[in-house]
This record gives structure tokens, C-alpha cells and sequence, in this order.
């Protein structure tokens, strides 16, 4: 088959032709690739940014946002069948440990990252498990929603963990409206009636925003802190959602957050610098967010196939998938996503 | 009636001869106090630190964990009767916005807090309000719980926090086995089967920490992150509860705490310094602690009663009360509380 | 003043002259009526049915669902001041008990309800206390909400009570799409995602539910219980909200709850009778609610001020409010709730 | 291999010679059962009364509580070796429905129930899969937890879901001291700090109940609700814990409930019948309760292993085990459960 590979860092991939993988488990599924986002964290693999993290051996086949047609299956799968369109959960996970048996899966003990840390979506197939897949609706394409299986799943898990703190007439605060924000703007509308005020440094993100449903959009033009807060009665927001979390975000995140609010950490690239006192005497929280769960991927899902969130994406036959880089790379995709197809349906 | 009172910053406080006061609106209450803790926020007022933030005209009484006996009440108050033997929670709180509402009176939106923005109880008398008075069952001499109006219910309430996120197997730190370090190991012990682990540079604390129910104690001595995780299976614990938060306990905290986990910040003067690629690829949260709510007193107030919660304190009478001041200052206090008696019973 | 009384059980109320009430203790307000609903429960009280639950002294002014303007307040009122336009929470509350300190005004142990066991809002002035106000914004006119002060408030409070167990692709349904039921599916639709699907014996309601945006409606014909689970893949639902609890619906109800699902009682008239093997092999719950708290309110005028939330009402001019207790009785009043204007804006 | 076996309902249990179970999936465990607990289940199973739910084909082999050591592994099972000790969660799970994923694994929609609807572990040996296996701390014997793994967990598990709504002061009852119950007391006062009184028609129950920490014990001889609310100010309790659930506990317990507090059904063999008018105006819930979870297993068995739980037992060499159905049928195992031991250690 052929495959988009790094084989060495700081060099851009090549597409390979390799052998084909097959199933090797009983939970195995080897799953024909329809559709394999292209994500920022493509670019910093490249760069060697996740070499000591991922501890991954070169040469590897990229691609983690993958969605596609299973066409092999262990002798332990239950849950989909040869033929089922599928999108995949980022993570392979082992449901054996606590963390699985407690619904968290991203915190698997035994978990292994496609893309990541072993051969991912790329290709022409990839091999993955019976827990990492999720039946499509009929009406979901997968090239519409394959985007969405990392990036657009960390907004949703995020939006979700907040939501409990919101209520009518609470505020919520959104800094970022690009790839990430713009999914959490649109599950933001769907699980809370707080009012949300979105702060982008573009007009045209807020733009969209705007249509998306944001009752306050907010230029992040030096000012926005203070804009934040006279939109909050002098207060602040009892959420604070950060999907840039670098350039200074952090510091401003914060002082945006209400007393006994939280602030979300999404995005990353930057540090935090709070004093203690302020944790303290303001009583906030600052929480992290990372990928969602299997379940959590299962209700964005359902989400977009009522097209209530959707991601606008440019596809890429993938003889051209290097473009698709480039064009990342370069600027060349505002507000929209590149999406590879290594076997187009 | 006689007052300790600061007249200037950076000297010590006297002990002066002012005019009572008096029940002024219909919800006030006057206590004649029994027992006034002494607490090194005290002398941190006295040093200035306060001054800013408080923002309070001197000269002015100190004086924020009191306890003592109702002797006039308010015509709208009907909680108390005078006779009463009360322990006052710290605020006193309009119990009419929507943090009073909520019950999370320590965010109300139109507080005063007695000792530290105006007169409070070292004093012959203190006015607060009826929402601050709990009244004590027989057993409870005001000498024996006044220390736990403040610093007591501060670890009380960020225990009770925490405790949702454990189950037996669970692990959690105290770093801090202190003022109110060792206040939340017996709170913990009750509310909690959580593994629970002490960590602090004192051996007598770790001692008394091992009487009080600590399964596992370990000396600050430079290796302290290691022998945490040591005791958690190299992960680290689901839950640290820093009553330190200065001196480095911050970044140890983090490190100690499991991926997943939360650190709670109970202790300041530091500051956090955490990449926000550490808060989001382990995704772990850092919790905000301020004193508990009026529910949470009472509840501190029935461990008490039963014996379960105790501090140990050393006893002033009111004429020698600068003599308190200087004993903390000087160390002379090792496990144990200063507590005034303008009003010996 | 004048005000609609009850002078004795079985006999219709009057329009009595009586003195004016005024304010008396230094937490009281005064209010002048401008919108007073009329509710199923006013005929109950004139049937007798509350006779003993109450226990109030005949005779006494009706209505419990009021909204004005404050002409008087007392001393310590500090949230309304004189001109302000309220809606006012059924209760009267204390403030001070463990109940109103965590929230839960609604199980506060000194409670009154004016138009229940006191007089009540039907009349040219109403006395009741700081705690039941809340201030409305401008473009909410006294008659638009008066009526949503209780029955829109019980309904609201059940789904907010639901809401955390629901989800993307979960499912929801709503017994009876009257009075209270119409206002929970509005509310559902703000505050949820999940599927929901509304339950009636009348055509028009259900027609009213589909244009609020109900996925799915069942006639109640008979086959009501076949129908849900044909709609929930023959599981039933994660929620079904019960606005009826009478004549049946009560173990059609819990028939249509998925196993580990909960079933709330809103309305009531019947009696649940269910084996304690099917609670306990099926893991369900029976969830009980009764009328929301203060902030329940404030959400919920938030709600209406956005025109998210409406409640159809026919006005009254207050000489004419005895024809609004008949056109009541007598199903005059389809979809739509009766309010009197004893002081018309 | 040896079995105790059903083979027409209402008659005696045979043991019999059969071919041993093999693994066949891949993942498939094969236990040497050491310990299975004889439970009053067993007794209606023989008696007839599962028969339609349960749907099995006889004959088949009893037994629903099971521990014992890994003789043979599945290709796929990572999480225990071939001579690990094991208690068994009673379910079989599939791991990839909704309900695995979300931690809840007693609500799998693909279980099997081995002892109740397949064969079980009153046997030399039981096929069970890995989903089910926790590995036994060293210093935990077989004989002594097995009969935690069904009757036990369902009591931790109810207490589990209880203790968040309880806090110190708040009360809790537990009626019915016995099997269940005394384990549901054990656990309780590990979990949580609340007022216990528990009620008993048994005075030696009660004497267990005391010296297992129960602040405050009920003799069940008619009085018994007056002597509850007596003990709660007449208010009722927070929780009531209802291990019986016939013969008038139910309505016993309903009245035993305070006012928006909750009732937990765990025993069977009544009906619940309550005026949904008593539900909605003291807004009280039925909470039903089925067996726990695996996370839940494990977290008994860190009590367990800590003794802070125990179960008194009478073990029963294989080939006396229907004299263990005969002790228990009569009565003749007072507070304790018989255990036999197919492969005794």
C-alpha cells in the first residue's frame, strides 16, 4: 500500500509504498482509509517536537484523525462488521485497566496513539482495535467528520467538562475561534444557554463566530481583557475556555475567570505563572483538557450528523497529500481543514 | 471595653480602652468573646501585607476566629437567642446574592470580614450578624474550637472538595502537617479511606501526622517527590492537598500528582509555574482553596463535638496577649495555637 | 385594597375590600400586584383539597404566582428597591436554616406560601419578604411571567434536575405537554441536546410541542408505551418526565425508563405502585420534585427575557376575576394560562 | 470435573460428574474455583422462581460467588497469569456497548451471568472472561471474599452511590442488619462520617450493627419509624438504606425518609405504593439498586484486604454442599454465609 512517511526529522515526508498491515489480535480491525486529517501536530512532528515524547522509530506512517471502511476484523470483534463506515477514536486502548473500566479511556495504561507513537492513518489501511471504533450514520461521509476525531473531539471533551458550571445567564469566555475553537463554539451553543463572548485576534474568525451563535465577539486586539470584563459586569467569566494557551492567553485566560471560576486549558505552546495567593484568595481553578473519550466521540457524532457541528475542510486526493502540508504550513487554509484521501469512497 | 488593636503597620498592636459596640441593624449580633485565635495572618497585617488588599483604616481591632456568647440580638435575628454559645464564621455575608443563594457564602458579593476589614474579636465584644453564628452543643468550650473559625475550616473545605475524587485505593498527599495541615489529616481520615500520605520537613509533625491516621509519612529532605511516587506505584497521587504553596511545594505538588489527578492549593505565597503542555498532555487540574462556607463549619462543628477533630492550643489571658503575638512570631507555638480570652468563661 | 378571597371551602372566593397590608418587619416588601396568575391548585384550595395541609384560617386572599412593582420595604432590604419591577418566588423564606444555606429555599424550615397557608397575590398589594424578589429585566412585563412563577418554575426546576443525566443521542420524554409541560419543553430544548420526545392526549398540544422542537410526538391513545420504545431501539428512556402522575401515567412512565434510567414525578393525583424487584433488577429511580429555588427562577427569567422561554396567557382586569376561576374550571383555557391584573400596568 | 447442578426446578441440586470447561475465546479465563458462595438466590433458583427471567437450559451449574486461581488464559487476556487469585465480578461483559465504556459494566447489553443464566462456580472450575477477573491481594484467602462478590458488592454499591449525599450530622438508616446489610454497615462507616442508626428485627443483628460502629440501633418490633424520627428530630434521615424491601419496609422506610432525601432499594420481594402527591410535595426519591461495578469490586476488596470489612463464614468441603443449601435453607447459619470450597486451598 502507500503511505505518508517521516523518515527523518526536520525533512518532510515522502509517500512510501509499503506492505500492507493486517490483523494480528483478536480485537484487531484493519480499517481502509477514507479520510486522514492533516493536523498542526503533523507539522511539529515533522519538526521533532514529539520525538523524546512519542519515542516513536523512524521510519512511521503519520495520520491520527482517520476515518474510514473496516474491511478486516479480529476473532474477538463484536461491534463492527466488515464493510461498517467507521471513525476512529484516536486512542487504541486496552478496556482493562481502571481507567478504561471507568469510562476514561484517554488515561489508558496500556494505550498506543496511531500517528503518534505507531503507524497511523496515512496509508492506504491502517490497524487499529475494536475499542477505538465508531460506527458512522449513513449520512456522515467520512471525509466530512474525519477532522474531527482528535482536534474537534479535545473541543467537544472540554465544552462537555465545562458545561456542568454554566447555567442561564452565566458567562462563558472562548479565546480562540480556529480549528479547535470553532468546534467548541458550536458544541458551546448545543449543551449551554450561558452567554458566550469569543476572543480572536481575526475578524474573520469572529465572524464566524458570530454565526455560529456567539452572543459577544471580542478582537484580541491589546484591549480584550477589558472588554472581557465590562462584558461581565466587571466580574469575568465563570468558564474560561483557552484553545491557544501560549502568547499570553494564560495570564489574560485567568484574569478573565471570575472569582470561584475556572479556567480551561486547551490549547498549549506557553506557561502558566499564577502566585498562589491569587489560586487562593480568588478560590479558581485552572483545568486541563486533553483528548476526549470513546463516548464523548460517539455524542459528537451524533452532533454532526444533525449538522450541528460542522468543519468546513478541503480534501486532498492523496498523490497530493505533501501539498496538504504545505498549504498548512503556509497559511494557505483559514478556518478550514486539510483532509487527505487515500482510498476516496 | 478593651481592644488589641494596630495603629500603625510594622508595630506591634496594643491593647486599648475603646467604647463598646452595639447592635446597630436587625440582623446584627453582639458576642461577648470567649476566645479570639491568634494566627500568622495577624501578623502579617501588623507587617502591612494586608494593607492594600484590606484596605482598612487604622486604628482597628484584629482579631477572625472567635468564639464566644450571644448578648444582644437584632430584632429580624432568630437562629440565635442571647446566651447562646457561638463560633462565628469569618464573613459576614448578606445571605441575598446569588453566591449566598447557592450556598458558597464565601463569594458573596457583599461581605465584611471582621479582623481584617474591620474590628474584630480580640476584643471584650464583637458585632457580626446572625448568618455567622453557629451555635455550639454543651461539649465545646469556645477555648477549644475559636482556632478552627479560620484556618480549621480552610482545611475543612478543601478536604471536603477533594474527597469526591477518592475511593478506597485511592492515594493522596498533605504536604504541610502544620496550622491546618494537620487539621486536614483528621478531617481526611474521616471523610475519606484514601491512602494517605504526609509530607513535611518536621519529624515531630510527621509523628503526630502518624498518630492522627497517616498510613505513610515522608521527610522533606530534598527527596521527598521521589518517595511519593515510590508510594503510588510511580504515578503519582490522585490528589495532593498542598497546605504550603510556597518554597517549591508548588512544582513538587505537580509532579507528585497522577496524570488525571488534581493538586489543591491551600497554602500561597509562591507562585505556580506550569507549561500549559504539562496541564493539557496530562491533563491535570490545579484547584483554588478559600475558607469554607457556614455549612461547612457546622460540619466541622459535629467532628469536633465528637472528638474527631481536635487542635491543640495554648491559652492567653487577655493582658498578656501581645505576649501571643510574640510566641508566634518567635516559634515558641510548635503544634499547637495561640487563643486569646478577652472573656474567660 | 381589594383581593380575591376564600370564605369558605366549596364556595367561590369573592372580591372583598379589606385594609392594606404593609410592611412590618425589617426583611418585609411590599408589592403591588400587576400580574397575578390563577392556577389549577386555586380551585383545589376552593375544593378544600388543602384544607389540611395547610391549615390556613378562612378567610384569607388567594393566588400564588405574582409579579409587581415594590412600593414599601423594610429596613434591611438591600436587593429591591422601591419602583422595581419583581417577580416573586412562591416561598417566603428564612434564610438561616441549613436548607436556605445550601440553596435549597424550597426546604427551608421556616417557610411561608402566601396563597397557600397566607395571603396571597391576589389583591392590590402582597406582602412578602427580600428573599422571594427578583428583579426583571425591562422588557419582561409582569403579566408575560407572572404565571411562570410557580407552575413554569416546578417545571423548569425538574428539567434542570435531569439535564446532567442526559446527552448527545440520549433520550428524554415529557408526559403531558400542558401547562407545565409545554414550559419543560421549552426549557429542555435550552438547556439539552437529547432526543426528546413528547407524550399528550391531545393533538393541539402535541402539535404546540413539535413547533418548540420536540423530535418526535405519541399520541396517548392507548399505545403510548409501544411507541416510545419502538422510538428508543425498545429500550425506553434515559429520562421521562412525568407532568401528569395521575390516571395511569404513572406506570406507563416507568415502562417507557431504560433500565438504570429515572423517571421524575412532576404531576401528581395517582400513586406509583411498582414491584421493589423491577427498582432494583432494572437499577431505575423515582425522582420526586416539587417547585425550584430562588436562582431556579432567576435562570428562568433569563430564559424568558430572551424569548426563549413563553408562556401563553389570557389577562383578566381584576373586576373580572371570578370569570377566570369558571373559564379554568371549565376548559375555557386551552394551552393558555388565566392572570389577573389587580393593578393593571 | 465435579459440578453441583440443577436439573428439574423444586427438586434438590445433585453434584455430578461433567467435562470440564475449556477457554475458547480469546478472551476466555479458566478459574480452579476454591470458594463459592451459597446465597439465597441459589435457593430460588431451585425453587423456580428465575426460571423466565433467567431463560436457562437445565440442567447447569450453580453458584454466583466465586473466587479462586487462573488456570488457563484467553490469546488476549493482558490482565491476569495463568496462577493469579481472583475474585470474580458475577457478570461476564462485553466491554464495547455504551454502558461498559461509561464504567457502568452491570448495565452491559451483552453479559452473560454465570450461575444464574450459564454455568457457574460450584464446580473444580468456571470459564469466565478477563473483564471479570481481580486479582486478590496476597493476603486475602478465596474463602474468605467470595461471598463478597455478589451480595457484598451490591451492598458497597448501594452505600457507594449514598455517600455523597450525606455529610457530618446528616443521618442515615440502614434497615436490615443481616447478609447484606451488615456488610452495607461495614462499609458505610468506612466511607463516610454520618449519623448511623440501623434497624433490625434481630436483636444479636443489633449487637453486630454496635460493634460495627453503628451510632444508634432500632429494634423492628412495630415502633420502629416513631423510634427513627425520634432519633432525627423528627425530621427522618437522609438516606435510608432499605436491605429488606418486603414486608413493610418499604412504606417503613418511605416514612423514614426526610424531606428531599432519598430512599435506596436494595432488598426485594414487595411493591412500592406511594401517592405520587407524597413524591412531588416532599420531593423525595426511590434510588434502586442492582449489583456494583468492577472499579467497585476492587475498591471492596482494598477494604477487604485492609479488614476493614469482613463476612463471617462457614466453608463446606465440595462434597457436603448440599448440606450448605440445607444449613441455609433452615436457618441454621445465623449471621454468617456458608461457603464451599470445590478445590480447596
Amino acid at each position: 500500500m502507500r503511505a505518508v512517511r517521516v523518515h527523518e526529522y526536520e525533512s518532510p515526508p515522502t509517500i512510501d509504498e509499503v506492505s500492507d498491515p493486517g490483523v494480528e489480535g483478536p480485537l484487531d480491525v484493519l480499517v481502509e482509509v477514507n479520510a486522514a486529517g492533516v493536523c498542526r501536530t503533523d507539522l511539529h512532528i515533522v519538526e521533532g517536537q514529539w520525538a523524546d515524547k512519542s519515542g516513536v522509530q523512524l521510519p512511521y506512517v503519520l495520520g491520527h484523525e482517520n476515518a474510514g471502511t473496516v474491511v478486516e476484523i479480529g476473532s474477538a470483534v463484536s461491534n463492527v462488521d466488515v464493510g461498517d463506515r467507521v471513525i476512529l477514536h484516536p486512542l487504541v486502548t486496552c478496556g482493562l485497566c481502571r481507567a478504561c473500566r471507568a469510562g476514561d479511556d484517554v488515561h489508558c495504561e496500556n494505550s498506543a496513539f496511531p500517528g503518534i507513537d505507531s503507524d497511523g492513518g496515512m496509508a492506504t489501511y491502517l490497524r487499529t482495535n475494536a475499542r477505538a471504533c465508531v460506527v458512522l450514520e449513513e449520512s456522515l461521509a467520512p471525509v466530512d467528520v474525519a477532522a474531527l476525531a482528535d482536534a474537534g473531539l479535545t473541543a467537544y471533551h472540554a465544552v462537555r467538562k465545562a458545561v456542568p458550571l454554566l447555567y442561564p445567564g452565566a458567562h462563558v469566555v472562548i479565546i480562540g475561534a480556529g480549528g479547535l475553537g470553532h468546534i467548541g463554539v458550536q458544541v458551546l451553543k448545543e449543551l449551554s444557554p450561558a452567554d458566550l463572548t469569543v476572543v480572536d485576534r481575526s475578524s474573520e474568525a469572529l465572524s464566524v463566530a458570530e454565526e455560529l451563535g456567539a452572543r459577544n465577539t471580542v478582537r484580541a486586539d491589546g484591549d480584550q481583557v477589558a472588554k472581557v470584563l465590562d462584558a461581565t459586569d466587571g466580574k469575568g467569566a465563570h468558564v474560561v475556555l483557552d484553545f491557544v494557551g501560549e502568547g499570553g492567553t494564560q495570564k489574560e485566560g485567568i484574569t478573565m475567570t471570575r472569582d470561584a471560576g475556572s479556567y480551561f486549558v486547551v490549547g498549549y505552546g506557553g506557561a502558566l505563572d499564577v502566585p498562589t495567593i491569587d489560586m487562593v484568595s480568588r478560590e479558581i481553578n485552572v483545568i486541563g483538557n486533553l483528548v476526549g473519550s470513546y463516548n464523548d466521540l460517539q455524542e459528537l457524532m451524533v452532533l454532526a450528523a444533525r449538522g450541528r457541528v460542522r468543519q468546513r475542510t478541503r480534501t486532498y486526493p492523496f498523490d497530493r497529500a505533501l501539498e496538504a502540508f504545505e498549504d498548512l504550513e503556509h497559511g494557505r487554509l483559514p478556518g478550514m481543514r486539510a483532509v487527505l484521501e487515500p482510498v476516496a469512497l
